[in-house]
Parts: C-alpha cells; sequence; structure tokens
C-alpha cells in the first residue's frame, strides 16, 4: 500500500483523482489537505469535507494556506470561469458541512505525518505548492523523510493555459514551486505537456458513469460545467483530466515517459510562473541558475488512453449501482 | 531579385549565409551591416570587410552597435569558445583590412536605404537585434516600408544555447528583440527549434568543398573551430549552420513549416532572452503580454537534408576550381 496525502483545490479535476486515489486497492490515502486556487480556500476546503461525506472518505482533512507563499502576490487568476463559482461546477454544494477537520494547518499536518511515517509518505500535490513550501521552510529536514514528491503543475515545451508562458497551478504560486522543485526531494511533474494530451470526452464520461453508483453519477454531475468550459472556451470535446494523470502515475507509472533534469519556475516578469527545464542529456551550460539543483522527473509523453482506461477501471470497479 | 540588407555579427556561420547571399542568383546583397556579438564590434565588422575582399562581394558595409540597445546590459556571453578569439575559426585574420567602410552607422544606412527602396528591402538579421532596434527608435515609419524582417534568433519549443531559456542572439539583447517583433512589420523568425536540427556534417562539408574554388576553401577553412566546438563541446559530428537557415528561405521558403503568432521576449530575471509565442491558433488568454501585438511567424519544422541541398548547390555552382 503506498501512502498518500493528497494536496488540492477540489476543483472538478481535483475531485475525480480524489475519487480515483479512494478507490485504488493499492494506495492507503492518509491525508488531504487543501490549498487555495481553484477557489477560494474556505470553498476548496468546504468542498473537501463535500466530496469526503459523498463517497465516504475517512481520510482527514487539513485546512492550508489562503495566499501565495510570498503574501505581496495578489491572487488575480479567476478560475471560477473553468470550475463555476463554488469550485465543483456549480451543482450546490452546502454553505457548510457538518464534518470535522483537523485542528492543524495543511503544512503541520503535512509534516507531522511524514515524520510518523518516515520514508514512506508520497506527498501528490495538485493545487498550488503553497503547502509544501510552508512545510519546507518550518522543516526543511522532511525533504529526506518524504518517499516523492509528484505534482500536476507547469508547461515545459508546450504553451500554458494562464498565459502564454504559464500553467495555472505554477501561476498561482512561482514561489513556493520553485522551492519544492528546487528541493532535495525527488519530485516527479505532469505538466500540460501530458495532460493537456490526455481528454476526457463527454460520451466516455456517460458510458464510464452509466448505471454507476452515486458516487460516480456526482462525479458525471459536477463535471458538466468543466467539460462546457472545455467546449466553449478551449475548443475541445473533451476535459482535461489534469489531477488524475499524477494519480494515475501512483499504479501506472509506465504509461508515461520522463526526462531528467534541474526545473526552476520563473519569478515575475513577461513568463511569470513558467517552468524551465535543463535535461540532464542536453547541452551543458556555463554557470546557469539550473547548476547544482536536484534532477527531477517531468513527464513528457503520455498513452492517453491507458491512462483514461485504469481511471476508468478503478473508478468503477464493482461499483454498479 | 530580391534586396537584401544582411545584419551580421561574423562568425563562423554567419560567413557560410554571406557566401549564400552573395552567389544566390535571386539575391541583390545592397548592404552588410555589422553587430557585436560573436566578437566585438571591431572584430565583426573588419571580419565583414575580410570577407568582401577574400570573396569579391561589392555591397558596402557599415559598422553597428558595440554594446545593447540598453546600455546597461553587460555583454557577458564569451563566443570566442565557439567561433575562436577572431570570430572566424582563428584563421589569422589580419588586424586591418585595407577596404571602406559606410561612414554611416548600421542603423542610419539601414534607414535610408530602406527608405530609397521602399517595400522592396529584406533585412536578414543574424546577430543580435540592436541595429535594427536603434533604427526603429529613430526612425519608427520604417517598419512600413521594410518588405520583411528575417531573424535568425530565439528558442520556442526546445532548450536555448546560453541558458536553458535563451538563444544567444536573443540573450544577448534581449530588448532589441522585443522591440523588433513586436514592431509592424513582416517577422520571420527561424530558431534553435529548426537550427539545431539542421546540421551539416564534417563529411558533407570535406566533399561541400573538396576541388572548389578559393572562396570555398576559405569557407571550410575557417569552419573547422567551429567543427570542433560541436564535437567537443555539444557532442554532435556536424555544425548547426544558423544563419544560413534564415538565407535559405528566402530562396525556398517551402522548406519550413511556420507557426503564426505575437511573440514576446523576456527582459530579465531566471529566462532573460526566452522567447514565447503564443499561437494564433492556439488558446485564448485573458489580457496577456501579448495581446495586440502584431502576429510574427515562427518555423517550428525544417526539411535539414533539402537545406543543406539549396545551401550546397548555390555555394558551389559552376565554382570548381
Ligand atoms: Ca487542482
Ligand atoms: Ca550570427
Amino acid at each position: 500500500m503506498q501512502k498518500v496525502i493528497f494536496d488540492t483545490d477540489p476543483g472538478v479535476d481535483d475531485a475525480m483523482a480524489l475519487l480515483f486515489l479512494h478507490r485504488h486497492p493499492d494506495i492507503d490515502l492518509i491525508g488531504v489537505t487543501t490549498v487555495f486556487g481553484n477557489a477560494s480556500i474556505e470553498k476548496t476546503t468546504r468542498n473537501a469535507q463535500f466530496l469526503h461525506q459523498a463517497w465516504g472518505i475517512a481520510a482527514p482533512i487539513a485546512k492550508g494556506a489562503a495566499r501565495a507563499f510570498e503574501p505581496s502576490r495578489a491572487d488575480d487568476h479567476p478560475a471560477a470561469v473553468v470550475h463555476g463559482e463554488d469550485g465543483l461546477g456549480n451543482i450546490g454544494v452546502p454553505a457548510n458541512i457538518d464534518s470535522p477537520v483537523d485542528p492543524r494547518p495543511a503544512f503541520q499536518f503535512i509534516i507531522e505525518t511524514v515524520r510518523a511515517n518516515p520514508g514512506e509518505v508520497t506527498l501528490v500535490a495538485v493545487g498550488r505548492m503553497t503547502n509544501l513550501a510552508l512545510a519546507l521552510k518550518a522543516d526543511p529536514e522532511i525533504a529526506g523523510l518524504v518517499k516523492e514528491v509528484v505534482v500536476m503543475g507547469g508547461a515545459f515545451d508546450v504553451n500554458g493555459n494562464v498565459t502564454p508562458a504559464a500553467e495555472a497551478n505554477i501561476y498561482g504560486d512561482p514561489e513556493a514551486a520553485d522551492m519544492v522543485f528546487t528541493a532535495s526531494w525527488k519530485v516527479t511533474i505532469f505538466g500540460l505537456d501530458v495532460t493537456m494530451k490526455t481528454l476526457m470526452s463527454s460520451s466516455y464520461l456517460v458510458e464510464m458513469t452509466a448505471g454507476q453508483d452515486r458516487a460516480l453519477r456526482l462525479l458525471s454531475d459536477l463535471s458538466q460545467f468543466y467539460i462546457d468550459f472545455y467546449r466553449q472556451r478551449v475548443g475541445l470535446d473533451g476535459m482535461a483530466i489534469h489531477d488524475s494523470c499524477a494519480c494515475v502515475y501512483l499504479a501506472a507509472p509506465e504509461l508515461f515517459d520522463y526526462r531528467s533534469g534541474p526545473v526552476r519556475v520563473i519569478c515575475g516578469g513577461l513568463a511569470d510562473g513558467k517552468t524551465i527545464q535543463s535535461p540532464d542529456s542536453g547541452r551543458r551550460y556555463e554557470g546557469s541558475a539550473w547548476d547544482g539543483q536536484p534532477s527531477q522527473s517531468v513527464a513528457v509523453a503520455v498513452q492517453p488512453e491507458k491512462v483514461l482506461e485504469v481511471l476508468r477501471a478503478t473508478l468503477t470497479e464493482g461499483r454498479q449501482a
């Protein structure tokens, strides 16, 4: 069993990824930490509570950062157009969910859980990386105690989705992401290079959820707004299942190709939030800011149909209504 | 006949491109403007004089910028490791060449030549774009009078060659490049995306120049240092003929594929000198710095063997010793 803390800003694609982690037989979801991003921290935390209740997820929830690591950064990226005002496709999540939230802030929950399970915890971060950066700042030694950090974020050899340079999770907190990518732990990164190739069509979603249990019907309902966004604003019949890519990796890492090398995040200027890797196999540079930073893995190719199949099988196995 | 001003910092690959422009029957080389870059402005100007004398080129030479458009920028990129101390592969260019140089600075030469030939002049810029930026600043109206600007520079969907982010011509003067790419004229850009795929092997060069005239033997001699650089430092048997790509385009534009969209250059920070395009066919962004800028063409694919063949045919046609 892989012990996983899911750091998330639900978020429609976060919701699908959460259900995958909950239902996969080899994954032990030992905590969910929330972060601002697709909606405010109040909404993403409430959405995590709502999904836990609806789907019977027992893992503790710890509430995380309300703003970026550098407090001077304004959060000027409106995600409501993508995920709905409530962050879950405007399905009408109740304003308050009567379920417990861990008293610790997310970064403290991460530190204590990692220290209690040295070498065993995988952090799957699919929102802004603020909580991870705060944990590293408060307790740098956790870098040596985490098994692996798996990230959805960035745009390496492709354009971004917030600006031509930057992807939303990184753009929302570039300083935090740069700290996470340059820390001495193993990081595997799933950016738009692969997630924008992993599209679930509306008909695939219909077939996957038809005749299934209430959990999958809820997943289908909350995904409709997001599918409409992709159809109307991006011009695609299908939604990018960004966050699920990072989670399917845990079960089937062979479905992606990886490139190794230090990764830096541009902070400020026109390329604010852009991720750039200096591949180990590539050219040597004289005295660049990538020198001496740890090599991380960036996913550069994907087998989308097989990722969808792993996802579908896990979400639906033995779950007919 | 296409009227061409060649803006250049010779430079080994500049020299090959110059001979191509001189020998192509459909190209009328009406001026050569020099710029600092592969070596100091004194050396690149002297090298242009040397090549003119050796190859019987009559086009006037105008000496250009000695430093970047923003005077506060230091030129800290040592190119001697690529092109030799003299900028021409350490073949022993005489310190002074007794041949005339136009009295006007390069930017003034460009302005007056363009105004004398409205709508007819193509500017082929294969060094830092400082002269073009100075010309635009002194006389913005020339943007509407130039036929086309053809640039070798940038790294769009690939890593740079000076830093993981940036290519040398852009890195050496990012502000100038951003001004050139956002001006209201037609710009076609050949970056490392295509030029690093267009390699001339040492055996190809040997075969191309064997039994040919003195001009080609000189080209072969001055290229040896550059070939050694590619073998020893980049790990390739073959040299990237960067500047020739931009020139072959004039004769055979069908050998490249292009992507249309505004291009911006990152100025400052870790991505200093990076080029980023927002493709017209791509995602729409809310209020980005690319909005409202003119669409330019970026070469994204190349048929390298055919480019080499056009180059070889033009350089050698009827030139056997
Ligand atoms: Ca997310
Ligand atoms: Ca050049």
